[in-house]
């Protein structure tokens, strides 16, 4: 007989190792499927993110932003350096070990909640009074039952047809963290998160970057001022090449580098690069979950359908991240984690998207919570706006970090803050205030009459806030 | 007839000029006096905040930081360095520029809003239907009259009897600033807020650096954790020379040097330095203000007697910032010069003490709002702790900061946020979430289930709120 648990986990992921570990502080008997394999061949949990995602890029790009610091940011300050050279095996071993105690860590933590980590692939094997679950191409591989089921297998980069990903010459998220040499002439197709940060990475390291997107419109998902603030500074001031509205054709790899046929507006032309990235979005992962033998309802593009509290359209069965609606961000998926352990112990427990931030570590940073200016123009909303640059803040000059401005957006009439965009350096710890004021509907004269630590940039929100009555103090 | 204004601001410091500024907006006729005067003999607005105090100080600690980071912290990242050195001319150059553009930039804020720059020394020569202040020694002497008067004189630095303050072997917070050279051997006397941001800069860029400290406690002000990791780091990991208990004796300099005699609990000593900094506490300034001859109350410690709207004992005469009781914050001042103006003009203000955050500058920051746990304990409270470190976080590592903590306070019964409490790179930041949470009388639950984004330093203030509650989930 199989062993039954309370609840298994597919997926350790944000999502599925957060949930597991939540369920194993309730008490209740949980196990969590997950097949990542690092490339030495050993079991590993945290999913993309800690893998080949959210951590490996946050470490490459500090220690990217440090040789340009050290190249170009410190003869301002004072300081001459003597030459200075990267040693790229020793940095991305650095990334690799911040990896690895971060993934080792949760194997920790699920040792101390007693979680129980099946190593293999898991497969809804049939439902009834307690759900099986088939492990297999792992080393625990058979069968477990479960009484609740949470699905957490998250995403995959999307590729692009005729466009084969070897993770060498031509690479997606994973190997574009992992290049053993710093590519002369690296391209990228997709403007997104995924693009600009690593496009970032490499140029800083010494890449001529090539990024070709789409859309005819760059970051179309922040607010237009942001994106216009952002172009200008990638484009004009960083030396990111990014071509708009082009039609990717042809992509012809071998072993020296890749084409790229690309249309746009202006004709045919071709991109020629030593190493390309596909950055193009990411598709939710349900390869071999075996939903379509259990009846699991899964949408047109693959996303499998869940109510607000995560329940699918099968009995105890939740999926929670980047394998449902809403933004495919692992503090989204990690909050909807929390929030299915807690209802499957009977507790109450809810996430609230509209207060979800976004954030894309270029430098400076980008991040933001709530609406857009265009979102609230298409929806006829009576707003006013309030913005503030980060020029005009001490704290920010004496950083050398200038650039950008913070943006809120309140309700005209009852002032309740809609949206918070920050383009700036730190703007992924700045968006934590705006955050915690939108969950208590704020108004923006609630910020304005808050204190705020100076020097901090944090007083450009302030500051942005006040100019929502149109009363900035320092500008 | 002299001039009349409807207010009358005496200092330009983050207090006076942003009361003048508000005054201005609100379409009051505003002056403000100003006396300061630069080195090179000008005058200059912004007080001891933007010339000599949050400003250059922040300026240098972010250079230093620079220096102590290419010659120490790169190798980690695979950056080899060839050497660096550091031209202290030009690194001296560049925080004067920084603070001649802040400085510049409240000149032209006061065209825009109207204020009229009196240049001299402020004093309060007689009441009536208006005020009339006295301004001499300046450009602008002569009388002037005034509806309401703002005085805004804020601080001076301490000095010790029978140690004359030169600023060039022996300094204050002026001259600690400007050291045409690093000082071999550096002593401070005082471990407080400027002693440890002053050490530490001057540590950095190769001073062997001595700290005397009279109280027999290290930070007392700061909650206890904060203040005991604080003491590890800069002791242990990054040799600043720290003795508690020295009660100083006699302090002699001559050209070359400087010998301070003191006495701990194991004896007599003396301390030989290059350089002294005095950085003993600040005062409030009410040099030549003719408080005596208009009966304007204060108190034996010479702060300036007002009540919760800042209303001194004089018809119409205000006072705000380090001149009246509640922290010698830059930011608490202005929050007060905003609400005086607001009240002259028929609005309404207020300023919350309990939610002024604090600030110290070193490396790690240490930022802090509401109480410490042991003043929690000295009042009898019931209370809940939570702590999380930032070794357990991903943006952490990735920066190469994982020293530190976040610790949170909660009621016990109600669990309403007490005090939060961050030593951390970029606490000064990451502080502003919690300030904003105590000012809605947020409980250590709410922030739980805010959604913080990830990976950034303020999922460790979201961890430490579940911590609370003995249930945060990575560690």
């Amino acid at each position: 007989m199989a062993k039954t648990f309370d609840v298994l986990v597919i997926g350790a992921g944000p999502g599925g190792y957060v949930a597991a570990i939540r369920c194993g502080q309730l008490g209740l008997a949980t196990a969590c499927v997950e097949e990542w394999k690092t490339p030495q061949g050993s079991g590993a949990l945290g999913g993309t993110c800690l893998n080949v995602g959210c951590i490996p890029s946050k470490a490459l790009l500090e220690s990217s932003e440090n040789y340009e610091r050290v190249m170009h940011k410190l003869a301002a300050h004072g300081i001459k350096v003597n030459g200075a050279s990267v040693d790229l095996a020793a940095m991305l071993a650095r990334k690799d070990a911040i990896v690895a105690k971060m993934t080792k860590g949760i194997e920790y933590l699920f040792r101390k909640n007693k979680v129980t980590w099946l190593k293999g692939h898991g497969r809804l094997a049939a439902g009834g009074d307690a759900w099986q679950i088939e492990v297999s191409g792992g080393e625990d591989n058979g069968k477990v039952s479960a009484r609740h089921v949470i699905i957490a297998t998250g995403s995959k980069a999307r590729h692009l047809p005729g466009v084969p990903v070897d993770n060498q010459i031509v690479a997606d998220n994973v190997g574009a963290l992992a290049f053993s040499q710093v590519p002369k002439r690296l391209g990228v197709i997709g403007a997104g998160v995924i693009g600009l940060e690593l496009g970032s990475v490499w140029r800083r390291l010494g890449a001529q970057v090539t990024i070709l997107e789409v859309l005819d419109e760059f970051l179309p998902a922040a607010d237009e001022a942001v994106a216009k603030e952002a172009w200008k500074m990638f484009t004009r001031e960083q030396g990111l090449a990014i071509t708009l509205g082009a039609k990717i054709g042809k992509v012809a790899a071998n072993k020296k580098g890749v084409a790229v046929d690309y249309v746009t507006k202006d004709g045919e032309a071709r991109l020629e690069c030593d190493r390309l990235v596909v950055s193009v979005g990411r598709v939710p992962n349900i390869d071999g979950l075996g939903a379509g033998a259990v009846g699991l309802k899964v949408d047109s593009r693959g996303f499998i359908e869940v109510d607000a509290h995560c329940r699918t359209s099968l009995q105890n069965v939740y999926a929670i991240g980047d394998v449902v609606r809403g933004p495919m961000l692992a503090h989204k998926a990690s909050e909807e984690g929390v929030m299915v352990a807690e209802i499957i112990a009977g507790q109450a427990g809810h996430v609230n998207l509209d207060t979800i931030p976004w954030v894309i570590y270029t430098a400076p940073e980008i991040a933001w919570v709530g609406k857009t200016e265009q979102e609230l123009r298409a929806q006829g909303a009576q707003y006013r706006a309030g913005q503030f640059p980060f020029s005009a803040n001490g704290r920010a000059l004496g950083q050398g970090e200038p650039a950008g401005f913070v943006k809120m957006l309140a309700d005209a009439r009852t002032d309740r803050i809609l949206g918070v965009h920050v383009i700036a350096s730190h703007a992924s710890e700045l968006i934590a205030e705006a955050v915690v004021a939108m969950e208590f509907a704020a108004s923006s004269e609630d910020i304005a009459r808050i204190v705020h630590a100076h020097p901090s940039l944090a007083e450009v929100v302030h500051e942005a806030a006040l100019a929502v009555d149109k009363r900035a103090l320092h500008i």
